[in-house]
């Protein structure tokens, strides 16, 4: 009997009505003649609510209590479905991520998956149950829960597909799959049939939101086919495969935009060496990650230097450079808020050229200033003022012939 | 270095300033060189809004499921208050049923402690830790959770104190221990210093909701010292223990009162053997527990039965008991839903004549009709009108020397 892998979201699951929706489309899976196991994230805003309850109770809350509080949410949206299903006369079986086996490191609240063991998944499968995990929680070896940080249960979804050997793992979530750009922005944008796991991984990075980047490699470590789709419609989505297929190569696949985006510029730096390092290692060690970082080259032994980073970290991040940009004798910080960044992605620039040229003459077009470029092999991705960014992807997926389907 | 035993109800944990409270009082417990395990419920109403939940996605929800979903809300508040305990500089962790060694049959909503292994809380301990247990949960042989049902947080409590050795057993709640009665019904009741096992264990079984009767029997049967106290004062609780203080035998200990109870009379049945197993078996099977029985003589070959079921159960039990009267030939059924129950508790009535006598006397000198009555070695039970209950609390515990300290 073939197995299939289900996933839904927070916001497929955000009342009993939805969830009664959902157990509907997982009895027609199964009555189709499937085994199934289906990972579900928590309710709607439950995550957010109980680390709200954690930050009124604490300033600074335990790792390791933080993650068993977190694990909850999803606990209570799998036993709610498998009542569902339990309703629809279907056999089903909820498990937390200990029960599925879901083994990791003890990083608690960014747990790394060091194995799947699918021994309970399979017995309860064996039994004709359809098996429902709690998403985004795993557990040590001394038996503790830890949670998996950012897309966690994408990649509990991946991860177990990947140990099981499911012929496809479905992500099912708010939107019907991958378009060219984002909808709302661009309304000829066109749903892909399917895409490549390295195109999506640099779209997922840098704005797509329909699945995490780290599900996507893990996907592709594992050559697990990820169907993306909408739980709230039928219709088909997008396939995340090896390889998209043939024809499309050679091609701009999709403009991604990402808008939670700041800037940090430290100016007139003496030109030592350590400047880097003394900037970034107090950064990572305050966990915030640094994206785009530009050095300007040296002009009689002074530099500036510009980095990126999540908007909603800007104020904790300038907290920690300032003193350091004084200590290392730099004139200046500034940080400027309002910028986004477009990109454009597609294996078929590899080794082409003429895409930045192309990229840089649409916005130019559009009267748009570039204020900093980074590329990849597949990927090119400029950052400009935020007001700007829905010209910005119009005018790229003219550019790029996306608008015709 | 002492070993105690703490454990908090719902309305002791219902938000994060009550949760900081039981923080800072557990503190000061360390700090007195205890080593604490504290077994915590869910807070407040979550326990109830979990279970409309359930009900929302199904009429009948999956019992091991309901079980998982309900788990969540002790897990909730032990990771709380360990955060918390953690801001006030204390190590604390959290422990679910299953880490913490409660081993349970698989009845689930009702399951029975079946052995605690403590080797997880004694390791903690060792290492400095204070150990929080989420309450009301354990896991069965094959690690699926359970619940303990009614009372099952102060079980975990007391059954964890008998398995560590604990020095004592500590229930906080939101009274301030034992009263000679309801002190909202008797002004001058008077709370009690100590009282025995056998006497707690009729008065929980008889309305003082202070702690579960199955909580008693167990912490007699271990012989555990239970304390059970305010989580809001200072003050000292009451002490159940092995046998109270001999100045004290041969009295009435206290006033018990209930008004959760319902009365089904089933009219006019022919005696034959067999009338009771067939009324009380499908009763069983619907798992209602149904509690004083009377059946009046036979007259003419003809009997009438009387029996007591908790008032929220009684339409359920009616519709039950009415198809099963008809098939037994019986008369017809009543019910009457505004009944309560007063006893007289206490080791001093056990084989001391006039006490039946005293309290009949108080209760016809308010003009009180008693419509059943039903006895054990140390109680005895009427059952009247509810609207009469404060007049009869209040006549007993004059009657029987109570109102004097």
């Amino acid at each position: 009997m073939p197995l299939i892998l289900h996933k839904y979201g927070g916001s497929s699951v955000a009342d009993s009505g939805r969830i009664k929706n959902v157990a509907r489309r997982i009895a027609k899976a199964k009555d189709a003649g499937n085994q199934i196991v289906v990972v579900v994230s928590a309710m709607g805003n439950t995550t957010d609510d109980l680390v709200r309850l954690a930050y009124e109770i604490s300033e600074f809350p335990d790792d390791r209590e933080l993650d068993v509080l977190l694990s909850t949410g999803e606990v209570v949206s799998s036993t709610l479905l498998a009542m569902s299903l339990g309703s629809l006369g279907h056999k089903a079986v909820s498990l937390n991520g200990a029960q599925a086996g879901i083994r990791t490191d003890s990083s608690y609240s960014r747990a790394r998956i060091l194995n799947v063991d699918t021994e309970r998944i399979s017995c309860e499968l064996e039994k004709g149950n359809i098996v429902i995990v709690a998403g985004f929680q795993g557990v040590t070896q001394e038996m503790d829960t830890t949670t998996l940080g950012r897309g966690g249960s994408d990649t509990t979804a991946v991860a177990i597909a990947a140990a099981l050997k499911a012929g496809e793992c479905q992500i099912y979530t708010d939107v019907e799959g991958v378009y060219t750009a984002d909808p709302r922005l661009v309304p000829n944008a066109v749903k892909l049939e399917k895409i490549s796991y390295e195109e999506m991984l640099e779209l997922a990075s840098y704005g797509f939101r329909v699945i995490h980047p780290r599900a996507v490699e893990l996907g592709e470590l594992y050559d697990v086919p990820i169907l993306v789709a909408s739980s709230f419609s039928e219709r088909s989505g997008t396939v995340i495969v090896k390889e998209a297929s043939m024809e499309v190569r050679n091609k701009v696949r999709g403009i991604a935009h990402d808008t939670n985006v700041a800037k940090i510029t430290v100016i007139g730096i003496p030109d030592h060496p350590g400047i880097a390092m003394n900037i970034f290692e107090p950064l990572t060690r305050a966990n915030i990650s640094v994206d785009t970082i530009v050095q300007n080259a040296s002009i009689e032994g002074i530099t500036d230097l510009t980095f990126t980073v999540a908007r909603s970290e800007l104020v904790k991040a300038m907290s920690i450079v300032e003193p350091v940009a004084k200590s290392i004798g730099a004139r200046e910080c500034s940080a400027s808020s309002s910028l986004a960044t477009v990109s454009i992605v597609g294996t078929g620039m590899e080794n082409t050229p003429g895409y930045a040229a192309r990229m840089f003459r649409a916005l130019y077009e559009v009267n748009i200033n570039i204020q900093l470029i980074t590329t990849s092999e597949i990927r090119i991705t400029c950052i400009i003022n935020e007001d700007k960014v829905g010209d910005a992807v119009r005018a790229l997926h003219k550019m790029f012939d996306l608008d015709v389907t």
